[in-house]
């Protein structure tokens, strides 16, 4: 028998809250029985939500919780208030404790990752954790990664990318070898800055035996789904899922506009209403809700603060799979099997003590 | 009566050349029959084209070149094989020379803009030029630079970006203060690099009278249309401006699958046709082709190496726009009346003189 999922929850975390992360974890205990529960919040909103799902409390441990960090609290003060007592602290702390195998919250990303890295520590191997995005494509799905966890990145930061990105990929595509492109601009010679051009060359020079490098991509190849992994560094990577994300919404806005103008399309709306329900189905953000935080001692999982239930359920979704196909011990392998030798930003700087 | 508008034209730029070109021209100059043309290219391959279309060759000079630089030409080769003698180059010169009033080319983005800023050159009061998009969104449009002239950006330049964007929007939009934004990323303390926190202050610090700051952006901001002109780096940019694409694109695919799919599907297509057709028409991407150099000593376009006739024309109509609206003067008149006070990277640094 398959040792059980056990998921540590921030309940306080998110727009809503509670009422939204006990309902989206019944719907994921549905899809997946062999999950428990570690829900971290205010006893007086949680449990009478909680005596609404019996099957979900009876996989639950509850633990109260006096604080709960805010969505527009800055890092450093939610780190003040929230250590050691915040509802969002004490799930990360279930993850460090071994008393669960993933933590999951939609409350505000900064403070997570900044608790994330006090609590569970950045992997010795990495210089700095990241965020990685699930992204639909016309292939089906691609990680992208860094979203959004650090701003700027050094050629070996890249490089870290690339392994953890493909460590994830392995997980959640069940591929061998998934393929690696490097984000960058379309224009020749003056094709991005120098440290996409040092990782590229790392990457190509080999040593990396769980991953297929396959040279830079371009923004609009995230969307064809030219590579498995798309690596960038975390501002760009941030404003290309914004906008993507962006762009969808447009589309829709102009296709709803486009389908109610006449009567003509209401009538042909009628008629097609199920291909639309397909497609808006196949463009529901709520399905592809859940950045994963990479580099980390622990697996953390981001909702959408704005997610609800469905959304926050996905969340919970790609936490299971993170742990059930052990994504720590592939980012562990991957690390330890790539050759990736001295940090070229170090080594062009020279030993200091030469004069 | 107002002067005639001169456009040279790049005859041999783009995938295809002068069977796109002049063609694009014919159909620009029924829109804008005050329209002078100069073109530039091979006399074998555009004579006998210009010969079918005897209203344009009316207003037309047509220079022969023997040099045409290739889609895939580095800049520096470009420069190297095309300077003085391409059709590019020529075409640029024609501006240069005032013979024409703008110049448009579907040829390789890296080769014009060498060759613009060694033909042209930059303006005295700006660091480097930019490429400046057209983007389409929710309120209408919006200016985006800098989408890929050049990589990295200080806060100085991104002030200059904004007041030449804004200048932009006061031609393409016709309004006296457009509101301008700064692209950034969400997440609260990491938010952003040094360089666009120092712009955001200088902008917000004030002494620009024709742009109207609104603070921080974010990608999906773009296509809300929540700025008149967003400012970002050319890295970021570029990026953001393909994703786009890939992502518009990508939806374009999943409604033509789901509209295929079933019978009431297909049926419900037939009905709403007028429906999708004004949308298609409104998703079409050679509606806002032309990318805009700022900057330059003159006015360049740039039009995608991939547009057809209908395409190339609207980057003449942009061309004719920025000229009947006179772009020049309106960035001169911004950079003039902006106090932008002492570049800061320069000023932090301190004089080098001293001890």
């Amino acid at each position: 028998m398959t040792r059980k999922v056990s998921i540590a929850l921030d309940a306080m975390g998110g727009d809503i809250g509670p009422a939204v992360v006990i309902p989206g974890a019944a719907i994921a205990l549905e899809r997946h029985p062999d999950a428990l529960f570690v829900i971290h919040g205010h006893e007086a909103e949680c449990l009478p939500l909680l005596d609404k799902y019996p099957a979900l409390k009876a996989v639950t441990t509850f633990h109260h919780a006096d604080v709960a960090v805010k969505m527009d609290d800055k890092p450093s003060v939610a780190l003040r208030q929230g250590r050691w007592k915040s509802s969002m602290w004490r799930a990360l702390e279930a993850v460090k404790k071994g008393e669960a195998d993933v933590a999951v919250s939609a409350g505000n990303t900064g403070a997570l990752m900044a608790m994330a890295k006090f609590c569970l520590r950045t992997m010795a191997q990495v210089d700095r954790p990241a965020i990685a995005a699930i992204w639909p494509t016309l292939r089906g799905e691609s990680i992208v990664l860094d979203v959004g966890a650090t701003i700027g990145a050094d050629a070996r930061h890249l490089v870290d990318l690339a392994i953890m990105g493909s460590a994830m990929a392995r997980v959640v595509f069940g591929i061998e070898k998934p393929s690696v492109g490097l984000l960058n601009v379309g224009v020749e010679e003056i094709k991005g800055v120098e440290e996409v051009k040092t990782a590229g060359r790392m990457l190509r020079e080999g040593g990396f035996p769980h991953l297929a490098y396959e040279g830079f991509v371009e923004g609009d190849d995230i969307g064809k789904g030219t590579v498995d992994v798309v690596v960038t560094e975390g501002f760009a990577g941030n404003i290309a899922l914004k906008t993507a994300e962006g762009t969808a919404k447009q589309l829709a806005a102009y296709l709803r506009a486009a389908m109610s103008r006449t009567l003509m399309a209401k009538i042909g709306y009628l008629f097609a209403k199920g291909a639309f329900d397909a497609l808006r189905d196949k463009m529901d953000p709520r399905k592809v809700n859940g950045g994963v935080f990479l580099g980390l001692e622990g697996i953390v999982i981001k909702s959408h603060g704005g997610a609800d239930a469905t959304g926050f359920a996905t969340a919970i979704d790609i936490a299971y799979d993170m742990v059930r196909h052990d994504l720590m011990a592939k980012i562990r392998d991957s690390l330890e099997a790539s050759f990736r030798g001295p940090n070229p930003d170090v080594a062009a700087a020279g030993p200091e003590t030469l004069p």
